[in-house]
């Protein structure tokens, strides 16, 4: 199967425009965007994952009901807001779907919504709807549409998030595109904090949903940047059928070819995300091998990823091994530690830092140049199966603290 | 009643020396004191608790085996290392306990051993050897004593953690004390970094044991510094009975006042751990009202002091109360998001910050003025029923990531 990495992000799939603005969502002191519109011109079939915090965004309370028969539009978005414990929230997250509807020409149940950004204030939804002409009309089927999406999510983000990919399926070009944004409050469970993917395959709603829940399991779940789980992670795909290919409506050699396609990008994504952790230095990758099984293994390289002390190691370049080993410890998972091997790893190169359990004598220069390097592999092999599982996150720094103690002011 | 807080740490009971000198575990470029050593003029009832952690440090697994019978005489510790991960680590543990045997005159048995530091490297276990002689003469029935015990366990710590109350049970005077350290790499399940308690009380092997559970379960593991459980956590009872008592064998008055005493003695040393934390510049107490059930209010509130984001936010006294309400929500625990009310308390005064589950309007300046004192207490009702849980946690700081991006080296 030739697929293929392409730009275009949102845009890359035939019939979706997009686009992002600055409406004021953010204070009016900048003139960053805040407000995405992402449209598609046949209506689509969609399906999301939402996060299963407790308290819960009022845009997922509203994106669940639009869901119910399968199909949407549009996907309105705002940084600035989280629209969560917010007063009016539901009534807001309407408010934005009406008046994208309303540019549109579509009805608000075919309109989802998403927000991000503080919690517990109430949104300026007036700004949106005011600057709602102006960004319909600057929506655009191009890379530059999609890059516009992109920044417009951005809350403490450093980069923009984009990755689209190309495939063959059922004969037809299909293509598959997505944004993302993450950064902090980074912990994601069946969701993630914002992403919007788009492709012009054809494929029935529920099976949407099924590769979407198979996706978001090894990619998303698997990373961590600071273990809180926000009220807010949703992850929408719309998917308008413009390739022409035969709908996909079950499992098959079709619906593989999707799925690979929908991970190959939800994974480049999480991996942008956890390298973009707040003031993050370095993309930490813990790949565990030889476990039991798969759960094993997952329990295992999330708590590895999510040690803060494993982190503060990393940022200081230490090959302070005995926090992954603790980290492994306390994960819940059941394992006998004699077994464990331990090697750092990165562009740099390669060293063995624990054996069986027990420290072994390394040469420290070496370590510390192999954790110098931005992207670092923790390699931990088990000895007890051939199950594996790998999973990302990224160090803790002074500048995460700087960030999240003067957040909100 | 007549319970009162005394002078004295693990040698306020009768018939309690301690000590503690430097013999070069830690960096002989260092003269701080590295072991301790805690011994009874009699034979003690024993009982411990130990880390959950799957990776179990030396002394733990060698203690255990010591407890079998349920009485010890001494207790050996070291800090600068842990003893965990690292070759020859039981071995090493019966060395110290062996050397310390020799030096009381009672049997190896009968001693328990503890360690604290860097994880994964061979213990020089030569040079508490050769100090055995010079620490068993420095022992002491005094609050000195106590003291240069308490200097010895500390590897990050700021200050000393010692406490101890006097009471009255089954009509003589009971004294009743410990010393603790705690700082990073705390998050204690069913045990503690490390905490050492000395009483006169006369009580069975099997009671104090059920004493020690049920007060692990409402001070140390009501803690939480940065999530990470250790491989060492240990909390460990001598009681040599030498107040004269009736010796407690059932539960009863008697055992209540026991458990009381304990119960405030292990609170005061938790809330010194929390205090404590690595980098941290506020003790942050979350207290959870008008739960459902005590698991409920436990389970919230651990994941508040828990919450990286909400640390940030208390370092940068930052009224971010969404971020209370996003923890609460990922907690595990199920409740209704709109019955909750945060209040924000300290000697600066209290305000809300978000009734019914949404943000209420409130004066940022008395906030942040709450928000600059030492003793932070966010305090939560749920509206759903009786129960109650207080947890005790830290801040996140600049300090923190320092210590710990370069702990090792």
């Amino acid at each position: 199967m030739a697929m293929k990495m392409i730009d275009g992000g949102v845009c890359a799939a035939q019939g979706f425009k997009a686009g992002g603005i600055h409406v004021g969502v953010k204070s009016h002191k900048t003139d960053k965007k805040d407000v995405a519109l992402i449209v598609s011109e046949v209506e689509c079939s969609a399906a999301a994952v939402f996060t299963k915090n407790v308290v819960k965004a009022a845009p997922i309370h509203v994106d669940k009901k639009h869901l119910e028969n399968g199909k949407a539009w549009a996907i309105i978005a705002n940084s600035g807001n989280a629209n969560a414990c917010a007063p009016k929230g539901e009534e807001n997250a309407i408010r934005m779907c009406q008046a994208a509807a309303k540019a549109i020409g579509c009805d608000p149940s075919d309109v989802l919504v998403s927000s991000t950004g503080v919690i517990g204030q109430t949104l300026n939804v007036g700004v949106i709807e005011d600057g709602m002409a102006e960004l319909y009309g600057s929506i655009e089927h191009s890379a530059a549409g999609s890059l516009a999406a992109a920044h417009a999510i951005m809350t403490t983000d450093t980069v923009k998030k984009e990755a689209a990919v190309e495939t063959v399926i059922g004969g037809k070009t299909v293509h598959m595109g997505g944004i993302a944004k993450g950064s902090g409050m980074i912990h994601p469970n069946m969701g993630t904090m914002l992403c919007f993917l788009t492709t012009d395959c054809a494929i029935s709603p529920a099976m949407i949903k099924t590769a979407l829940l198979e996706t978001v399991n090894v990619s998303f779940n698997r990373i961590s940047v600071d273990g809180d789980t926000s009220t807010n992670d949703s992850c929408i795909v719309l998917a308008n059928g413009l390739a022409g290919n035969a709908e996909i409506t079950e499992k098959g050699e079709d619906y593989e070819a999707f799925l690979l396609a929908l991970q190959t990008l939800c994974i480049q994504l999480a991996r942008e995300m956890a390298s973009d952790g707040e003031g993050a230095k370095h993309l930490i990758t813990c790949s565990v091998s030889g476990a039991a099984d798969e759960d094993q293994a997952y329990t295992i390289a999330k708590s590895v990823i999510g040690s803060t002390l494993t982190k503060c190691a990393i940022f200081g370049a230490d090959a302070n091994w005995g926090r992954v080993l603790c980290a492994m410890g306390y994960s819940g998972a059941e394992f006998d530690p004699d077994k464990v091997d331990v090697h750092f790893v990165s562009a740099a190169g390669d060293i063995l830092v624990c054996s069986q359990g027990r420290g072994v004598d390394f040469d420290e220069i070496k370590a510390k140049k192999i954790l110098t390097e931005h992207d670092i592999e923790i390699n931990i092999t088990m000895g007890e199966g051939e199950a594996s599982c790998t999973c990302w996150g990224c160090d803790m720094t002074y500048d995460y603290v700087k960030i999240n103690g003067d957040y909100r002011t």
